[in-house]
């Protein structure tokens, strides 16, 4: 959504380097207030019932109809645990314990950083919600992996069942700047962000 | 900042709580855009330099004159682990190499996510940047306990020279609902968070 107006005073404003600042910002020609866009923070589940892992089937854009890990923005004046749980049950129905964080994904093209939760269900019932087309179980060799929805999420399972032979559930920081191959593009691209430099697509 | 206008089309705004949504967003009352606000990543550094500790004595409210780990705003386009070596340089002049996440602090009460990487200075060479006073490497027995401007960088300290006890360096998570005694408000709370229950100030 293209910044146009001054959402203080209802004036245009225009890209314009602040004093002691390097980077363009929107700021108000008439009031002069400096508009700041940030990164967001996707606060997620990997939440678990004895061997199975919860999915659920997205219901909406980008990606609808695949699976992904219960997950979605955090909102303002919860903690990311608060809202990794709060994700569990809008999307699944899922009542979750939270564990520790286990996964830290920076995808820098979108300005999203995922903090993903290791947690366990309280109970095994699950079902979908308004955001979801299904909510499910699955153990390691039931997991639709051509039927995912992000990377971060194929990442996330693939350690779970590598980590759980060792019972040690070690974080997980990666950078991911490209989406499934059978993804479509998450969001729009700023322009501003068009001449960064190459990120590493590795893990760190 | 009072979200007054539709910074897409500029026409008012109002609170709202959207369909499908559970919490009053700032909406148009002529383009129907929702304007949603979510919390920020503060990103930084606990940088050392042999058994040292890079502090900068801040220049800028809030805390102005107390001390601090260098650490700001994550810019878009940008990794937590390139915001964390960027405020470095911004607010030390100090060259890092980020060694790993060492700190995650949930801040609900200001929505913000504190974001903190050990990391080694290439090069004792350090100075106050643009928004510091001054800039100093501080070993244990130097560190200035009672003039720290926050609470993240009092927990931090501690568990820096605990942890090199045990050459172990595990991920500390805290959520922090008060800054140190000696702090002013570091924000204003937006009046939708007053009736928020009682958090956790415990580590978790």
């Amino acid at each position: 959504m293209t910044m146009n107006f001054c959402s203080h005073c209802g004036n245009p404003v225009a890209l314009r380097t602040p004093d002691n600042d390097s980077r363009q910002r929107h700021v108000c020609l008439s009031c002069s207030t400096v508009h700041y866009q940030n990164p967001n923070i996707i606060a997620g589940c990997l939440a678990t019932y004895g061997d199975k892992v919860l999915l659920c089937r997205r219901g909406i854009e980008p990606q609808k109809g695949l699976w992904t890990l219960p997950a979605g923005f955090l909102e303002n004046g919860e903690t990311t645990e608060q809202g990794a749980a709060r994700e569990s049950w809008e999307e699944a129905r899922a009542q979750v314990d939270i564990d520790h964080l286990y996964g830290v994904f920076n995808v820098p093209h979108i300005s999203q950083v995922y903090m993903i939760y290791r947690a366990q269900l309280t109970t095994p019932t699950v079902a979908a919600g308004e955001e979801s087309l299904a909510a499910q179980l699955f153990s390691e060799d039931e997991i639709p992996w051509d039927q995912l929805a992000f990377s971060v999420v194929e990442t996330m399972l693939k350690r779970i069942f590598e980590d759980r032979k060792n019972d040690a559930y070690p974080l997980v920081t990666e950078v991911h700047c490209q989406a499934l191959p059978n993804s479509k593009p998450q969001n729009t691209i700023d322009d501003e962000l068009l001449d960064l430099p190459p990120l590493a697509a590795s893990a760190m």
